[in-house]
């Protein structure tokens, strides 16, 4: 056909104006309505009109641009192809690509990919990236590409710690944390430093002031925290290693969100030093990796040697009243990993596992007043609310319930090692699949700690298996043995 | 309609098959004829069968990827628009869009729109970014950031000057250079440090090693060098200041392939403490921006004051014998400039121009050599063939040739002065517009060459004022005055 189908270019036009006006009504009108209607860009693709109207009221609004070519390829009077490449105010080139309908009340958009410039980074993943930041060298980890939490010290940089006072206020570092030390003698490059949640005191990787990360393997969900730009830079290929650290769940809960594997290492297996701590107690050094090989590679750089006399038991156990404490998707992939690899069924008796997360949740919040209080105290407002709220509740701890916590805390520390003994408990690494976009997250909170605490308050390896739902979402595994396994976890995991 | 049509996605994975083994004849097959069909990623959109084919033979393969998910919307039996999620296997989610039509030879793409996931950071353009790399403040440029070309010291990082084994060799600085420390002292942050050409020594921007910049304004075509990086991030909206040096056009070139404002400043005017040096005699700081305004206001920071009595003279004049060495497009385009303006028109007694620029050309190469040739003497191989070849001819440069060379640059110097006096010169920034990624290079740069020798000889001011063709295509023309006027002509470029 040739010329312009009627009225098409006035519709695109119309689109145009309401996506500079932010006019969302009018968007929503001049998209198509039904499940198929697809709108993508370069945080994934969103399926079916109201998700894309939901999309739009979660994103900020469009910065100014201009229409700088079109191209039109009409299929008949009622459908075409309107490419234009478009020129935002601040710089750069983009392209957007639409195909639209006309129904019985006019042009609509039944597919949109929208693409804008990269940004120089991605400043939800990451605050400072190179090409490398830092060369790596000969040596093991020759090749690999490490994204370092913003908690460890590297050397030359200040440490951010997520949030921008902190960062404002802090010196540059003069040496490297020990962690990023050993995987630099290793031959690894550091790739850059990867956003964390404020002081790591999150599990939900929704930073307030730097963004929440993408979650590539689950779009339109939160990636997970505190590590959650070391996971984002491994799930985005951007690092082949991502260091974070795990208190609470840090590592787990972001590999599980995202599809990675993840370590979180027996407490002082591996030296904090040069690393901001949060609740020295519980804090541990972690990684991600896209393999279970590169993994395990890792931890030959940055555990210790294997014990002369390791424990050596392989059985796997599970136990039920665990898995009910996750949502049912998760707890079936997790119940079928356990079942496929033969896991003995136990019931143990976890009467006493609420307390526990109270008394985990306490004793951490203890610990993290006594590491940030004197700093934070007058500075309480340059936190997100998520995140200041939970640093309120600490300041309210008294010691008293502290010492009440950390009671509770060391007998069930004795019981879990007592159960846990030589085998290797298959538990769900979080209590769902990341949770979408927007959700409230304080019981997603809560009910995974109820999981994770257990690992923490008994300062135990715990390795994170990607497992995916029947949905095709990415959930894990966690895998938890005795004090010292971590090289034991990392062969279970790398043997498949 | 319902269904798929027949054999669309028998058509569909023939293309895919095609891209993964980098099948160019089938992909070239697999794409409609003509002048209307579209191809686009994040560098820009291409138009027509032929332009995209030629495209894919400039391009390294595609990395391997899997489809996770496809949605058809079939137009009718011989149109559909297919989009696919794809996962790279090095990490994170891309997208493609393709609309298909069944023709007489069977389905082809008629427009294809791929988005690949951004790399953590554009090589091409940066070294190392941050957000910000290093903190503005209160001042006078506070809330620009500014991109430092990787020649000029970073206090905590290596200068890298376009060259991994130069940057492996390198030092880490310990103090900012002086332009550097000026620029954040005024309240500008630093982004980021940019890619240059090897050594400065190209007028480019096709680093051997980290590869072509973008030319946003202007895709396909090469950015113009040497202080690529820095002029695509301008141009990309990464950064609102580029810093970059000026030796024999480096600033100009690239702003006028770019359509960016660009000040080359008087030789000796702004101090290069910390820069690594070309050749000394010609060597000059210089930055970009996209208006003449922030153009100026850097200008304040960085700019000597202003002489007690100045040459204040404003008349602009045009030597059609300039005009000449330009290309029709880029001619007509500063000769309408010069009208606009009323420039006076004079004939400029110019025969002693090639003479000149082979002065320029030998004078420049004498000091290269003495400032790299120690250092490149045994490490030739490890430059890029261009650059490589520029350091053989100026390694092969006798003191008697330099000599020479010397004695007719400095009557060129006088003689050039003397010819601009107060006036301001207007002449095309470069010969051409930006020339076609894979052109023949050579004598796209001896014939800018001819053009910026001038002010690069007499060590004169050059500011490009974006201009652009009749075809849509960024061009400069190029404003040379006395010494010492820098000021004057950023002036000049905020009035308009």
């Amino acid at each position: 056909m040739s010329g312009l189908p009627d009225g098409l270019m006035d519709a695109f036009w119309d689109y145009e104006r309401a996506l500079m006006a932010d006019d969302l009504e009018a968007m929503d009108r001049l998209f198509a309505p039904g499940s198929q209607t697809l709108r993508g860009d370069a945080d994934g693709l969103v399926v079916g009109h109201d998700a894309i109207a939901a999309f739009r009221r979660t994103r900020v609004a469009p910065p100014p641009r201009t229409i700088v070519e079109t191209h039109v390829q009409a299929v008949d009077d009622d459908h075409a192809l309107v490419v234009a490449v478009t020129a935002p105010a601040k710089g750069g080139r983009g392209q957007q690509t639409q195909l639209w309908r006309r129904g019985p009340t006019g042009w609509q958009v039944t597919a949109a990919h929208v693409a804008i410039p990269a940004p120089p980074l991605d400043g939800r993943v990451w605050r400072v990236v190179g090409d490398p930041l830092l060369p790596g060298g000969p040596g093991p980890l020759s090749g690999e590409s490490v994204a370092v939490k913003d908690l460890y010290a590297v050397a030359g940089h200040r440490v951010g710690a997520g949030n921008p006072t902190w960062l404002a206020e802090a010196a540059v570092e003069t040496d490297h944390a020990d962690a990023v030390a050993r995987l630099l003698a290793a031959g690894a490059a550091v790739r850059g430093i990867s956003r964390t949640d404020e002081l790591a005191y999150s599990l939900a990787g929704t930073n307030a002031h730097h963004g929440t990360a993408p979650n590539p393997a689950a779009p339109g969900r939160i990636p997970g925290g505190s590590s959650s730009g070391s996971a984002a830079a491994v799930a985005l290929g951007h690092a082949s290693i991502g260091l974070g650290t795990d208190t609470g769940g840090s590592i787990r809960v972001p590999a599980s969100y995202q599809g990675l594997w993840g370590l979180r290492t027996t407490h002082d297996a591996v030296p904090r030093a040069g690393l901001l701590p949060l609740a020295p107690s519980f804090d541990t050094v972690g990684w991600f990796a896209r393999t279970p090989d590169l993994l395990a590679r890792v931890g030959d750089v940055l555990l210790p040697p294997a014990a002369a006399d390791p424990t050596t038991g392989s059985d796997l156990v599970v136990v039920p009243a665990l898995l009910e404490l996750a949502d049912p998707d998760v707890r079936e992939a997790v119940r079928a990993y356990a079942d496929d690899r033969g896991a003995l069924v136990e019931d143990w008796p976890l009467d006493d596992l609420a307390d526990w997360r109270i008394a985990f949740t306490q004793w951490q919040a203890w610990e993290a007043w006594r590491a940030h209080g004197d700093w934070l105290r007058e500075r309480l407002d340059c936190l997100g609310a998520d995140v200041r709220g939970r640093f309120r509740m600490a300041a309210g701890i008294s010691a008293e319930v502290a010492d009440g916590a950390r009671a509770v805390g060391l007998a069930a520390r004795a019981r879990i090692r007592d159960l846990v003994a030589d085998r290797v408990l298959v538990l769900p690494s979080a209590s769902s699949v990341a949770p979408l976009l927007g959700s409230d997250l304080a019981a997603v909170r809560e009910a995974t700690l109820r999981l994770t605490c257990l690992a923490g308050l008994a300062g135990l390896p715990g390795l994170n298996v990607p497992l995916t739902t029947a949905d095709g979402l990415p959930a894990g595994a966690c895998l938890v043995a005795a004090a010292g396994r971590d090289r034991d976890l990392l062969e279970i995991g790398r043997r498949g």
